[in-house]
């Protein structure tokens, strides 16, 4: 008996119709021989309304009332998906986080999975029944409930499919996999067949919103291959697999081109020089969980220029850290800002990527604010009024629009 | 240092704004030596939109996938309403019925408590922590969400409230107390200030939606006192208490007149004489969960007559169960029926308030359709728009009216 691990998302259980037509299509793709295991995400728009409620009572708390609150959502979907497949007349249990052991740490909203336990699960399937996990959250040691941070039903999925060793992971969603850009911000953008996962991890963190990256760290590490595809849909989605399983030829040097359309950037001109600076600087970011992202530094005579982007959500937070750390040099906080990235292993081996990148924005007059590159990513910091026409030039130059290459 | 036990009903924690003051009174209210221990319902209207909700998917299921669902309105009360707590500066701590041991019976929908762990609330309360406890559920001993019934959060109130051996159990709700009657229906009645358990019980059992039956059966049981009383007044509410609490001086022979303004009357005017066929028709009508109210049975020459009572909702399933049992006899369905009925313990020792309460119906012409009685309640079956006329006289012969006691 082989074992499919299956995860909807909040639009694939978005209302009471389509958690009936997810029940129908797990009953009728299930074959012979291949045991499905579904993992859902709260319906649409459920963990907003409960965020609202928290945020309303008490703006920012975090702790365990308030990931007690807002994994109601995926316990609300579980439920009624279960029900809905006992009654197309399959045997079905829901599971919430704590009734199935997935242990995690206990860092309110931000946890992440430790162990899993399968015993529950492997039973269920011996038994014919049709297992439904809560996606999204956890239990900690102490018993309380745990949720893993916006998307984390992806993680919950892969690392149900990892505990269980399963080779591989559906994600069903509401696009038909993963795309060269977004087709929102790039008409010509088009379906990727397969990415590697260091791709989709940068992608992920750079912007892109198919997947919550820590799934994809997870898959990674086991080589557990993911199934991105529609839940409306029965074409094949996209792929994301160990390097090793693409084609060098299959693989273009420029796999996407990725942006985050709002961020904030600050600037600080004039601090004192060394690295003790930087790391108060960022360790106290730290401790108010503010992930900062692009950081550029520049040397100067007798001083160090720093400048960094946040969330937009984290700038008020971020500039009181700054004030309590240097009350006497004042932060510019550059607003409207937007992140354009290219990802693709190709890079490795193809020098100049970066240097076309910066000829084809500067062809097209965009300035840059900052600019940050890996191995197998270049990003940019520009203003969001340059967006749209920066990520069509781009995704045109390295040829991935969808005329070109279907 | 002394534990008060304090639960707070759907309206009362009905919006943010309801919370928010919630959160006020108990640390306004909190005196030292004096711990609280709180218990929640779902915000108003909640349960119903998540009972919708599974009907929608699998109308008249009961399993644990429903009671996992049914029981998310609880979680969210619990977490705002201890983060409203910590946002003013008290430490608390939000508990659901698994995280504190709350054991039931595996009955879906209406399990019952069975065992409850006061370890995690005595340390809370040692170390200042207010435990914010969700009512209305519990787990089994498999480990699955169960529910208490609607109501349901009073029973889990007062049974923390035993299992804390404490006194007293404060329930706060959207009326100022128990009253003599629908303060709706007749207009005339009045606050009471003391009520015995078993008067209690009668109430709640003959339609008083004040409190679930079951917490005043544990109460009275453990002779826990219960306070109900206002979310919004601060005067003192009705207190119930063991019988020997209460002065007989004090004791009006009835206590209440109590109604229920719908229900559904099925009459078989020829069945087969002997008890063997009225337990078939109850146990069949058992086995479908239909909870049968007034009986009433005449042996006749060669036949029995059979009457009795059913929820309105039950109607259909009764009439299907009869015809399964008796295909040739018709039963009668008297519809817009309603019951009404006095309590009172000084029944007990005062011989003709059935005849009384007969006699006043008669005298405005209110023909009866079924009576049953206890030791200390009487009840009449009668037409539907004769209630409200039927209730105003009733309350105003046995001296219940407001201007005459006040």
């Amino acid at each position: 008996m082989s074992i499919c691990v299956k995860k909807y998302g909040g639009t694939s259980v978005g209302s009471i119709e389509r958690i009936e037509a997810v029940a129908e299509r797990i009953i009728n793709e299930s074959t012979p021989g291949v045991a499905p295991v579904v993992v859902v995400s709260a319906m649409a728009g459920e963990t907003n309304r409960l965020v609202g409620l928290s945020d309303s009572v008490f703006k920012g708390y975090r702790g365990a009332a308030y990931d007690m609150v807002i994994a109601t959502g995926e316990q609300v979907s579980t439920g009624l998906l279960s029900m809905a497949l006992e009654k197309r007349g399959r045997k079905s249990r829901p599971y919430l986080a704590h009734q199935l052991g997935i242990l995690t740490t206990s860092t309110s909203s931000k946890a992440r999975i430790q162990k899993i336990n399968t015993d529950a699960i492997l039973r269920d399937i011996s038994e014919g029944i049709i297992p439904v996990i809560a996606g999204f959250q956890g239990v900690d040691e102490k018993n309380n409930i745990t949720t893993l941070g916006r998307g984390g039903s992806d993680t919950s999925a892969v690392a149900v499919a990892v505990a269980l060793k399963t080779k591989e992971c559906e994600i069903y969603t509401d696009v038909t996999g993963v795309f060269t850009a977004d087709p929102r911000l790039v008409k010509k953008a088009r379906k990727i067949k397969r990415l590697c996962f260091e791709e989709m991890m940068e992608m992920a963190s750079l912007g892109s919103k198919v997947l919550h990256i820590r799934s994809v760290e997870i898959a990674a590490k086991f080589k557990t291959n993911i199934h991105v595809r529609s839940t409306f849909e029965f074409s094949d989605g996209t792929w994301i697999v160990d390097e090793g399983e693409i084609m060098e030829l299959e693989n273009p040097v420029v796999t996407s081109v990725t942006h985050e359309s709002l961020t904030t950037v600050f600037k600080l001109n004039a601090l004192p020089k060394g690295p003790k600076v930087l790391a108060q600087v960022f360790n106290e970011l730290a401790k108010e969980s503010i992930v900062v992202d692009v950081i550029s530094q520049h040397e100067e005579q007798s001083s160090q220029r720093l400048a960094f982007s946040v969330p937009v959500d984290d700038v008020t937070k971020t500039n009181e850290v700054l004030r309590k750390i240097f009350p006497n040099i004042p932060a510019e906080i550059m607003e409207d800002i937007s992140k354009l990235s290219i990802v693709g292993v190709g890079m490795r081996n193809h020098p100049g990527v970066a240097a076309k990148f910066f000829d084809i924005l500067g062809k097209i007059g965009v300035p840059l604010h900052l600019v940050t590159t890996s191995e197998i990513k270049v990003s940019a910091i520009i203003d969001k009024k340059h967006l749209e026409e920066a990520a069509n030039a781009v995704h045109t130059a390295f040829g991935l629009d969808a005329r070109e290459q279907a």
